[in-house]
Formats: C-alpha cells, sequence, structure tokens
C-alpha cells in the first residue's frame, strides 16, 4: 500500500476525502491529514467514513507542525493542496521539496510552487527518483499535462492559447449575453461565489499568467517567470467593446497565449463560433501540433473537476511504484 | 528493434510513411509494406526515403499475397490499413485475427475490424499477450481512446456524445451559414473531394454510428452490433428547418450518442454556444464522467490529423515490449 499524507484540507482536500470514501483507489492509504491547525495521523490507515463530522469543522485534530509528517517514516506519497501563494510558494513549495528530498512522490494542485520552481523541482524529482505531478494546476479537470505526456508521444506542442480562468470567462459571458458593465457582472460573480472577496488576481489576468507558465515550462520546455508574461486583465472591457464585437459575429475573452516563444495574457476577439469561444465558467484550452494540428478541450477549469486530476496524478503514482517493485 | 509491415497503403499509409521519413520513431524498424497489388519487404529495414518515387506509384512492389508476410517469422507490429469494409471487415479483420494469434502486435485505424469485433478482438489479444490499438478508428487524430485509459483512471466514463462525421457537419456548416438546400451542400462537398463519390455511408448516419459502437463497445464496456444504433441520417434536413433553429440561437448537427445503454444516431437541435457545437469539418467529442463531469474534446475527424493517432498506438507497443523484455 502507498501511505499518503493528504496536506491541505481546504476545498479540495475535503471533496478529495468526500470521493475516497465514495470509491476507493485500490493500493492508496490516507494515513494522514492536515492543516494550518493540525493534522490526523493513523499508521495503519485513517478511517475516512468516520471523519464525516470531523470534515467541516477541524475537530479533533492533534496540534502540531503537519510538516513533520513529511517523512519516510510515515508517508510514501504527498498529496499537496495548501493555499496558493504566488509570491514565495509557501508553504506548499517547502512542503514539496522537503518530500521529495526524502524520496516521496508529490501530486499537488497547488499552483504557487509549480509556477514559481517547476523545472527546478522536476529535476530534483529526477535526481531523486520520485514522481511529481501537478495536474489539477491548470484547467482543473482538464487533463492537459496527462494528454500530452501519454496521448500525443510522438508529436509536437508548438503553440497553445486558451480561456483558463472560469471567474473572467464568466464575467465576459454576462457581458456579452447581457450586455451588463463590468462592474456589475463582477459584482454578480461576487454574489454567485464565482469571484473571490479579492478578485484582482482573476480579473487583473494574473491567475490565466500562472497558468501559462506552467503550461509553457511543463508542455514547451521552456524556462519562463510571471514577469514574462505581456499582461492585460479584463477591467476596462466596455459593454460598447463587445456589443461592436457582437455585432461582428465576435465577442472579446480573455486568452493567454505562448506563440513562438512569448507569452502574453490579454482580451482578444473570437469569432463566437470558434472552438476556443466557450462560454460561463468554462475553460478551453487548445494545442498546435506538428501532426496533429488543433486540438481543443474543453471542461470546467475549477471545482470538484479537480478532484478527476488528483485521483489520475495518485494513479500514475501507484503504477509506478508497483511497477517499480 | 520492433519490426513493422504497414498493410494497405493508401493515404493513411502513404501518409505515415511520408511522416516516418521525417521523423523517424525510435525503436520501429518498417521491413514491409504491402497492398492488394502486392509488397515490399527487407529484414534489415525498408529504406523509407528511397521510396519516395515509388510512393505514389506503386512501383517495385513484388506481387504476391501480402498477408504471407503476417508471420513472427517477419514481423512483431501490423499496422493495418487497408480500406474499410463494414459488412464482412474483409480483409482487414482476417489480418488483424492472424497477427494476434501469431502473438503479433496490432495498431489499426481500419473500422470494418473494430466495429465488427472489437469485444473478440480484444480478448484474443489478452489471451495472446499482444497489444491490439485502434485509436485512428474514431475522431481521426483525437485521442479518445488513450485519453480516457490514461488520463482519467478511477473516473467512470457513464455517457457520450459526439459530431463525429466530418463530412455531414461540413453539408450541416453550409446549410446553417448560407443557407443551402442539403442536395446543393452535398454537390459542394463532394467537389471539394470532402463527400466520396458515393456518399450514402456518411448522409445517411452509418458512419456515425460505426464510431458509436466503437465507442459504446471499447470505453462503456457494452457489446452492441451496428444494428443496435438507432439511426437517421441528415438528407431530409431542409434549410428552414435549419433556419428556425438558427432564429433561435441554435442549429441541427448529427449527434451520435451513447446514454443509458442506448445507442443512437440522429439531427438534432443543439445550441450554437454549445461546446459540442463545432462547424466545417470539425468533429467534436463529449464525455460525461462520474468525477470530471464534462469534458470535450475538439479536432479534425479524418485526413493527417490521423497519423497522430496511429503513432501514439505505435509508441504504446514499443514501450510496452521494451519494459517486458
Amino acid at each position: 500500500m502507498i501511505k499518503a499524507l493528504i496536506l491541505g484540507y481546504g476545498f479540495l482536500g475535503k471533496s478529495l476525502i468526500k470521493r475516497l470514501i465514495i470509491e476507493p483507489v485500490p493500493g492508496l492509504l490516507i494515513v494522514g491529514i492536515a492543516n494550518s491547525k493540525g493534522y490526523i495521523y493513523s499508521s495503519e490507515g485513517i478511517k475516512l467514513k468516520d471523519l464525516k463530522d470531523k470534515l467541516e469543522e477541524n475537530k479533533e485534530f492533534e496540534t502540531g507542525r503537519a510538516s513533520d509528517l513529511i517523512s519516510k517514516d510515515y508517508v510514501d506519497l504527498l498529496i499537496e493542496l495548501t493555499p496558493t501563494n504566488i509570491i514565495t510558494g509557501e508553504p506548499g513549495l517547502s512542503h514539496v521539496k522537503k518530500a521529495i528530498t526524502q524520496g516521496i512522490d508529490v501530486v499537488t494542485a497547488n499552483k504557487g510552487p509549480v509556477v514559481l520552481a517547476l523545472n527546478e523541482l522536476k529535476k530534483m524529482a529526477d535526481e531523486n527518483g520520485v514522481i511529481f505531478r501537478y495536474e489539477g494546476t491548470v484547467g482543473g479537470g482538464i487533463p492537459i499535462f496527462s494528454l500530452i505526456d501519454k496521448c500525443l508521444r510522438g508529436d509536437k506542442v508548438i503553440s497553445i492559447r486558451g480561456i483558463l480562468n472560469g471567474t473572467t470567462n464568466y464575467i465576459l459571458t454576462r457581458m456579452h449575453f447581457e450586455g451588463l458593465t463590468f462592474e456589475l457582472a463582477l459584482r454578480e460573480a461576487m454574489m454567485l461565489g464565482i469571484a473571490e472577496r479579492n478578485p484582482t488576481l482573476d480579473v487583473e489576468g494574473i491567475d490565466t499568467a500562472i497558468k501559462i507558465v506552467i503550461l509553457a515550462n511543463s508542455i514547451i520546455g521552456l524556462n519562463k517567470k510571471l514577469s514574462d508574461v505581456k499582461i492585460r486583465g479584463i477591467t476596462k472591457i466596455t459593454p460598447e467593446a463587445i456589443s461592436a464585437a457582437k455585432e461582428n459575429g465576435m465577442t472579446i475573452k480573455l486568452i493567454g497565449s505562448i506563440e513562438d516563444g512569448e507569452l502574453s495574457v490579454e482580451p482578444r476577439l473570437i469569432r463566437l463560433n470558434h472552438p476556443l469561444c466557450v462560454h460561463g465558467t468554462l475553460n478551453a484550452i487548445n494545442i498546435r501540433t506538428s501532426i496533429l494540428k488543433n486540438l481543443t478541450l474543453i471542461g470546467e477549469g475549477a471545482g470538484e473537476s479537480t478532484i478527476a486530476s488528483i485521483i489520475n496524478d495518485i494513479y500514475d503514482v501507484i503504477t509506478h511504484k508497483s511497477a517499480s517493485i
């Protein structure tokens, strides 16, 4: 059995546990669950079904430093789901580095460590013979990294374009179909819980830029930082601009792109019947390759669908370990 | 080296060889190329670059039965690309069966054997310890089977809907945007080489039904035949029906679907801003799963993009063989 620690007990951590209660992953034993307040640990495996009450309330957590559990004495796999910090990457970055150096495999959906240090972490993982997977960081449940890794072998990705942020896409969709102003659509998104209380990272295009950096470094093999991305958000888009686009069979979408090694995020005119032109909170990723040419993937870019990515990554770890034993 | 025989030397066979000249697949040696007229064979590997002249003209082919080359004495891998026959599956079905019983891995883009006998062929492949891959049979280069196999582990596909035939989608697109009649749009498609001279299989929905059967048996684990599909084609769709749909923000598309174990192909109303609503010769496949919920893939459903599927399948064979040696 692969003994796993779930570090981070927010929306994704709780959703993952709920899913594992419905359907366990064969070969996976959750021995630890931790957040910033403390942890639960059992070397025999935590009885997830009994966790029900504790799920919402952090009841019966031992106080103590959860990161002490990141040790080969306790776990084989770290599932890192702490909140994203894009400036320092912490606490995720330290968690991931500690795990890798201890020979512990890592699955994460935390964008912080991956946007700041993907190439370094991959190199460390190779040197330490561990698996490092981060499918959940981009496009929620859309399995973009696995797809390119496992389903397009022999092909080569040349460029990538995408709608990678559900919040801004919701706002632009409401502006397009209802003629709302940006301010009104944003307020509505906040009321519905689609936009966060501080929506700056989303509406200024920074969240999209983070994902573009991860895609560029992971798929195109570049070595880019957030500061390499030309970023323009959606705050200045007027209903008039969208209405003019609409009259011409187009709309305005926030498009992240990697073309000729250049990374950008900006509002762009797009034909309404273009495959990339999806609405609501949907995400869409278009890749252009040598052989296949164009492939577009569309799905929910956040929320519970991300659990599909995390679980597939966990399967990768388990398959790899059982093959190497 | 994996010694491969390419059987079938039409559009796909020639395109594959052109691609292998540009970029060889490491570990793959093409020892035979054959069609109904004859074959070329070299145990040292055929010099693909020297084939240039012969590519178009079948020059210097030995006369003889190409299927005699399907023997472990000559080859490890059969790349079966002969023309599709959906009634008998031949000659593909015999080629594939002979290969599997001889312990030869098989990669095919031939829908005939797969629609008629997928479950039987899979069972034979398991019993004989060989790999049997058929990614190119549905959706051209869209890697639907690999994706579900390798990128959505732990998840479960519940239903599938798709636009799976580029010819009919082109016709419906022209009817929608230009107000053409079915007859006129079909004639245009034939002139452009998008529709075949005998377009019955496409416009009557049979080609889509074939793909729906393959998807149902491969992905949902059913055991369906073509006669189990409720099929209605696009020949009776009028410009007036499309125009009425258009006025309501919709159009009519030929949708293949698998829902609650029922297979159908029929023209359906679809919102113009639905992710599945793609135009021109594009294909789109939407899957609904337990965890991820909705994922849509869009790409060219035919032509050279299919080579991406064939090459990825070849990589699967090579990886598997080198792991098991």
